[in-house]
C-alpha cells in the first residue's frame, strides 16, 4: 500500500521522463529523415563546382556536395548528442519524499523502472536532478544552431546577388503580397527565428538546476512550457528543413557563372605558393600577388605579368596555376567519411 | 612548401584546439579534487541525521551524508560531460581554405594531427565546425548550474534560521565591515554570481554556430573572451568550492535540534499511509492528518487523537509511526551507488 | 487604390503595434493593482519590527513595512519603464515596401496612424525597427526580475527556519500530496520559474534586431510566440502576486522571537561605533567586538565585558548601545518617499 | 564619527555608481561621434540610387542615404535609452546596513550625494536595487543589437555577389593570409561577434536582481566582470564602427548595375496596382503579374504583354509603370526627420 502511495506521488515525474525519452526518440527519427535528404541531395550535386566563400568573398572552388556534407556531418553530431542525452534523461525514482526510500523499496523501484525502460536515479532528492534535463535541452539548442547555420547558408545562396539555390516554391504559392516578382526564402527565415527561441529556452532550463534543499517546484512551470515548445519547434524545423532540402532547386549554371565572375584571381593562393617555391620571401610574393589581384578591370594573368611575375614563372606555368584546384579531387574522400557517420547512425 | 603554408594558415586554430583540450583535462582534474573532498565529507557525516526539506519546509529525516552524495553524483555527471566534450573538441584540420585539401594532403594531416593528439575534422569548412565548441561550453554551463546548486544549498544551511553548516572562516578574517558579529556565506555567494556569468557565456557561444558560407570570423572575438573567462571562472569556482567543502563546519547539534523542532508532525506521511492501510479513503485520511498537523501549539500525537485517529490506530501503533523513518537505512545503499560512479571516474 | 493596397500590406504590422500598446496598458493596470496591494500591506505592517538580513544573517532591526516599501519602489520603477516602452512601441508605418513612400503618402500615413493612436516610424525599412520591441520585452524581463526578488523574499520568509510570513492557504487546499503537515510556498515558487521564462524570451527578442537589408521575416516567428507568452506570463504573475500579497499571513510574534534570538549581538555595530568614538583604532575595536560576538553560548554583554570593553564604556552606556536602533525612526520618511512615487503613477 | 563609518561602508557602492554614470556619459559621447559620421555619409550618398532588398531579394529602389538614415535613427534611440538609464543608475545611498538610517542621517546623505551628482535611493536595502543596473546593461544590449544590424548590413553589401560597399582597407593591410585577392569584412564580423557577448552579459545582470533579503553579495562578482567588459566592448565597437563608416568606400556604379540587373521586374508592384485600378480582382491581377515576373530569360515588358496585360494597359502606360518609383522623392522628408532627432541629441 505504502509503495503504491509513493508511486502515485512519483507518477507525474515518471510520466515526464517517459515523455522526454519518447520525444527524444522521435526527434532522432525526424533528424534521420533530414540526414537522408541531405545525403540524397549531396549525391545529386556530386561534382558540381561552385565557389567556396569565406567572409562572404570567393575563396576557392569546391563542389556543392562537399558543402552539403559539412552540414550533414554537423547534424549527425547533433544526433549523437541526442542519443547521449537520451540515456541521461531516461531516469526515474520511487525513493520517496527526500530520496531515502523511507516508505519504499529499491528492489521494487528497480523492477518498476526497468519495466518502463528507465534507470533509477543514483542519489535522488524528491526528484531526479535537473542537470539531466539541462543536457537534453542544451543538446536541442546546439541542434538549433546547426539548423540555423544551414538555413542561413540557404538564405545567402538565395540572395539576389548569388541565386545558386532556391527553396521549393509551389506553382500556386504567392510570393510577396505586394511584389509578385519575388521568390523569398521565407521557410529558411522562419527556421532562423524559431531556432532563436529554442536557444533561449535553454537559458531558462539551465537556471532550473539550482533548486533549494531537496527540491522546490520552481522548475516545473518552466518545464511545462519548454518541454512542449522546444521539442515541437525542433520537430517542426526538422520537417520543414527536410522539405526544403528535398525540393531544393539548384542552379548549376549560376554556380558556374559566379565561379567564372570570381575570376582567375581566386587562384592567387596557387600563384603565391609557386612564388614561394621559387625562393621569394613571403612578404615580397604576397605584395606582388595582392597588387595584381586587386587591380580592378584587368585580367588577372595580365596583371600578374605587369607586376613582374614572369621573372619567376613562365607563361605556361602561370596558365597551369590559374586553373585553380577544383576541390573535386577530395570529394570522394569526404563522401567516404560522411558515409561512415551515416552508417554508425542508421545501423 | 605548400603544405607548410597551409599549416601556418591553420596553426592558430590547431593551437586553440590544443588549448581547449588541455583546459578540459585540467578542469576534469580540478573537478576530481572537489569530488574527493565531497566524498571525504560524506564519509565524515555518515549517519548524522538532519531534516530533508522540500519547498524550504521540513519533509522527512535524512542524513547529511546523503545530501552530499546527491551533489557528488550530479557533479560526477558533469565530469562525464567534460570527458565527452573532450573528444568532440579535440579536432583539427589542415584541409585548406574551404576544406577541400586543394593544397594539402589528408595523409599528412592525419599524421600531423595524430602527433598532436587530435582527430581530423570529418568535413571541414575553413575551420572546424562550431557545434563542437558549443558542446564544451554548454557542458561548462551545466557544471556551473551544479556548482550553483551546491552553493545555494550551503547558503541556505548557513541562513540565520538554519545554521546547520558554516563556510570555513579563518580566525583572522574580518566579517562584515560594519557588523562584527556576522559570519557571512560570501564564498558561496561569490560562486553563485560567477556561475551566472558562465551560463551567460554559453549563449554567445551558441550564437557562434551559424557562420556564413565556409566561415566568417565573427566567432573569433567571442571565443577569445569566453574560452579564457569561462574556463578560468569554472577553475576558480572548483578550487573555491573544494576549499569550502574541505573546511565546512557542520553543526550536528543544530541539525538535531532543528529536527526536533520540526517535531513529530513530519511523521504525517507515516500516519497517512497507516490510515490508508486500515481502509480509509485517501481524502478522509488526508483531511484528518492535515487538521492535526496544522493545529498549532499542540503536540502532534494529542492533536491526532483529538482528531479521532484512535478509532483506527492504537496508541502504541501511533507511537511507532511517530518515530519517523530516519533515512539512515538507505545510506549504505546510496554510498555504494556513489562509490561505483567515483570508481568509474578515478579508474 | 494604391494606398489601400499598401495599407493592406502593412495592416498586420499595425495590428501588432496596437496589440503591444494595449497589452502594455493592461499590464500597467495589473501592476497598479499589485502596487496598491503592497501599499495596503505596508500600512498594515507599519511599526512591526523584524530582522533585516544581509547574506541570510541577522544584520539590524527594521520594520516589515520598510521591507515591503523597498519592493514597492522597485516595482514602481517597472511601471515607469513600461510607460516609456509604450511610447517607443506605439509606432506604425504605411511607407511602402522599403520605407520610401513609393506608392503612398506621408500625410495620409500621418492621419491614419494618428487616428489609431500611433506615431509614424521616423525612417522605416519594410517594417518598424526591432530595437523598439527589444525595449518593451527587456522592460518585461526587468519586471520579471523584480517579481522574482519579491517571490524569493517570501520563499525565504516562509522557510521552516524563519516562518515570518505565509502565502495565503485556503482551508480546503491540500498541502503536499504525501506530507499533510506542510505549507509550501508553491505560488511563489511558481512565479520564480515563470520569471525565468520571461527573462529567456528577451534573449530571442534581442537577436531579432539584426535583420538583413530592408527586412527579413525571421523576427516574425519569434514575436508570435514571445508577444503572447511573455505578456501572458507577466499578467499571470502580477495577478498571482497580488493575491499572495493581499492574503499574506504575517506572524509578528515569530518576527519578534527571531529578533530576540538574533540577540543583542546584532548591536555589534553600535558598540563598534561607540568604541571608535572613544578613540580606539578601528582594527583594535573590531577585534574586540568580533571576539565577543562570536563567543557562542554567552550573553553578548557579558562577553563584551570579559573582552575588556568596560575599560572604555560604562555598563550604562553599554546597556543603551545594546538596545539596537530599531529602524522604526525612518519608517515615516520612507513612507513619504514611496507615497510620492505612488502619486506620480496613480495621478 | 558614526556617519563617516557608514560612509566608508557605502563608499565602494558610491564609487560604482559614479563609474557607471561616467561610463554612460562617455558612451553617449562615443555614440554621438558615430551618429555624426553616419550623418556625413548620408549627406555624401544623397540621391544615390540602390536596390532596397527584403528577404535578400530586390524589392524597390531607394537611395543609399535613406538606408543610412534608418540605421542613424535606430542608433539615436539607443542614445535616448542611455540618457534614461543614466538617471536611473545615478543613485547612491548612505542609509546604513539595511536602509533604515540607523546610524546615519538622511539630510547628510542628501547633501553628500548631491555634491557627487547622485540621487538618494528611495527605499534601499543594504544596497541600491539592481533593477537599475539591469536597465543600463539591457540598454547596452539593445545598442549592441543596433550595431550588429549595421555590421550585418555592411557584411551583406560587401558580399562577393553584391559589392556595393567596402570597409576601409589600408593600402598596407594584408588580406587573407593565404588568399591575397580578398577584401574581407573583418571589422564588421568582429563587431558582430562582440555584440553577441554584450547581449549575453545582460542575462547575467538580469539574474542579479533577485538578491536574498536585504542583500547577498552574489551580484558583485558578476558586476565586476560585466561593468568593465560590456562598456569596453561597446566603446570599442562604437569607435570601430565610426572608423568603418567614415572610411566606407561606396561603389555607386555597382549599385546602378545591380539595380539594372534586378530589372524592370521590380516594378511588378506598380503594374499590379495599375491592374487593380483598372478593375481586375486581386488574385487575377497577381497571377498574371507573377507569371510574367517569374518567366526567366525574358524581358519583363514582353512577358507582361504575352501574359495578356495589354488588354488593360496600353504600351505607353506600361512603359511608365516600368520606370519604377525611385525612392528619391521621399529622401528630403526622411532627412528632415532624422535632422530633428539629431538636433534633439546634440542640443
Amino acid at each position: 500500500m505504502s509503495f503504491i502511495l509513493s508511486m502515485m506521488y512519483s507518477l507525474v515525474h515518471t510520466a515526464f521522463a517517459l515523455q522526454l525519452k519518447k520525444s527524444n526518440n522521435y526527434l532522432c527519427h525526424q533528424l534521420n529523415v533530414l540526414l537522408d535528404a541531405l545525403w540524397q541531395k549531396a549525391l545529386e550535386s556530386r561534382g558540381k563546382l561552385c565557389i567556396g566563400r569565406t567572409h562572404g568573398q570567393a575563396a576557392q572552388p569546391m563542389t556543392f556536395a562537399i558543402k552539403l556534407l559539412g552540414h550533414l556531418c554537423e547534424l549527425a553530431r547533433g544526433h549523437m548528442r541526442l542519443k547521449e542525452a537520451s540515456k541521461v534523461i531516461s531516469v526515474g525514482k520511487f525513493s520517496g519524499a527526500v530520496g531515502t526510500y523511507a516508505f519504499s523499496d529499491e528492489k521494487i523501484e528497480s523492477r518498476a523502472l526497468s519495466f518502463l525502460g528507465l534507470e533509477p536515479e543514483t542519489v535522488a532528492t524528491q526528484i531526479v536532478a535537473r542537470d539531466r534535463h539541462a543536457q537534453f535541452f542544451t543538446a536541442l539548442a546546439i541542434l538549433a544552431g546547426s539548423l540555423e547555420r544551414l538555413a542561413t547558408e540557404l538564405r545567402l545562396l538565395m540572395h539576389g546577388g548569388v541565386r545558386e539555390a532556391c527553396e521549393p516554391f509551389s506553382s500556386k504559392q504567392q510570393g510577396s503580397s505586394a511584389m509578385p516578382h519575388k521568390k523569398n526564402p521565407i521557410l529558411c527565415e522562419n527556421i532562423t527565428g524559431l531556432m532563436r527561441l529554442v536557444r533561449s529556452y535553454s537559458m531558462a532550463i539551465l537556471e532550473n538546476q539550482a533548486l533549494w534543499h531537496e527540491r522546490d517546484i520552481s522548475h516545473s512551470s518552466v518545464e511545462r512550457v519548454v518541454a512542449l515548445d522546444a521539442t515541437s519547434l525542433i520537430d517542426f524545423a526538422l520537417m520543414r528543413m527536410t522539405k526544403i532540402i528535398t525540393g531544393l532547386v539548384l542552379d548549376y549554371e549560376r554556380m558556374s557563372s559566379n565561379l567564372a565572375d570570381a575570376g582567375s584571381s581566386i587562384a592567387s593562393q596557387a600563384v603565391l605558393v609557386a612564388l614561394l617555391d621559387k625562393g621569394l620571401w613571403r612578404s615580397e610574393a604576397y605584395d606582388l600577388v595582392q597588387k595584381a589581384a586587386l587591380a580592378t578591370g584587368k585580367n588577372f594573368k595580365n596583371a600578374l605579368i605587369e607586376a613582374g611575375v614572369h621573372r619567376w614563372l613562365k607563361e605556361e606555368e602561370l596558365e597551369n596555376l590559374l586553373q585553380a584546384p577544383t576541390g573535386v579531387a577530395s570529394e570522394a574522400l569526404l563522401f567516404n567519411r560522411a558515409q561512415k557517420i551515416m552508417d554508425s547512425i542508421f545501423n
